[in-house]
């Protein structure tokens, strides 16, 4: 499935030669960095109101709408950096010891 | 990369049931969801912090670091609330009109 | 000097009777605590960013503008919530056991 | 309320030569800045999350409890930046035209 991450890079690599008029991202990084941390810090801020939210009402939607809009603008921030969604997966699979069932569920899923 | 996530979110659910005092995962759940959230309130801002100084030392390992805990928080609080990473990477994909792009790059790769 | 929060705290009272349409405090409490709490969620963010650039700069004038759109809308958010700010600094002074230092200072200052 | 934030302002500057092991604000001094923001990002979730928390329980005490750590921790980034509450609350003041009425308000209370 992460395929789409790596998707999702390639785009956001391609949006560094669009206009920012044109593009929502090309006009994150025209505005520079502050610009995409603020959104970060706007991002999780609204996945922890969602989150909160779905605990009462158990609408579970909107925290997965707002962790979409959270990693995307994560996703625009590695790019930024020219830094890849890659480097940040291989970290959590050495850390969670994963690669090893992370291989067993590839050759299991083919 | 891709399996990776899927491989998190597997493990993240086997540690329903472990002991809080055995797993960190499990102590988080077991606390609940605030402190989930607390969590990715933090790891947020951990991220912006490195961000902040990779744009003055060129040093960018700690971004990847921070943006790891941020994003292994993120998979804690969907195993939490009984969500999965497909469901964010879905909508991701379906914002991005990535869904075609992804499947060109799954068949490229195999 | 923090006869200004008292003076703020009233006039954000006074806002409650508002249209939204008029007042930018009265359309805030007409979108809800969630709209407020995001802007907690953002003015810290935007702190965060303006205390690192200062720490390049040395230019520390917008950490106080931003640190003052924080403390704003924690304001909004404490008369949404009927909280007063005297509550806050209640705390903050008994844990500081500032009690008596503070006394001290208002008499010196008469 | 008002020399409550002045009496800590003062507090905390004195705390400039306090010993880390003896003072927790000597010892976020001497962390340094990032610890010190890594603090009001941290509070800043805890006040949206116990905000959550009151609209459901309305229980506002941890509201209270949560906002004064996170003014407190505001005030320790402005005295590690050699700012001071006044600069701010005069930004609010400005802002909010408060300043007449401030005036007012400080001689209604003698």
């Amino acid at each position: 499935m992460s395929d789409i991450l790596q998707a999702l890079a390639r785009t956001l690599e391609e949006r560094k030669n669009a206009s920012p008029d044109a593009s929502y991202v090309a006009s994150l990084y025209d505005h520079g960095l502050n610009k995409i941390l603020e959104k970060i810090g706007e991002e999780a801020t609204e996945v922890i109101i969602a989150a909160k939210d779905a605990e009462t009402s158990l609408n579970t939607e909107s925290v997965i709408e707002e962790m979409a809009d959270l990693w995307f603008h994560c996703m625009v921030c590695l790019a930024h950096l020219n830094l890849t969604p890659e480097q940040v997966l291989q970290v959590l699979s050495q850390r969670q010891g994963l690669s090893g069932q992370a291989e067993k569920a590839a050759r299991t899923q083919s």
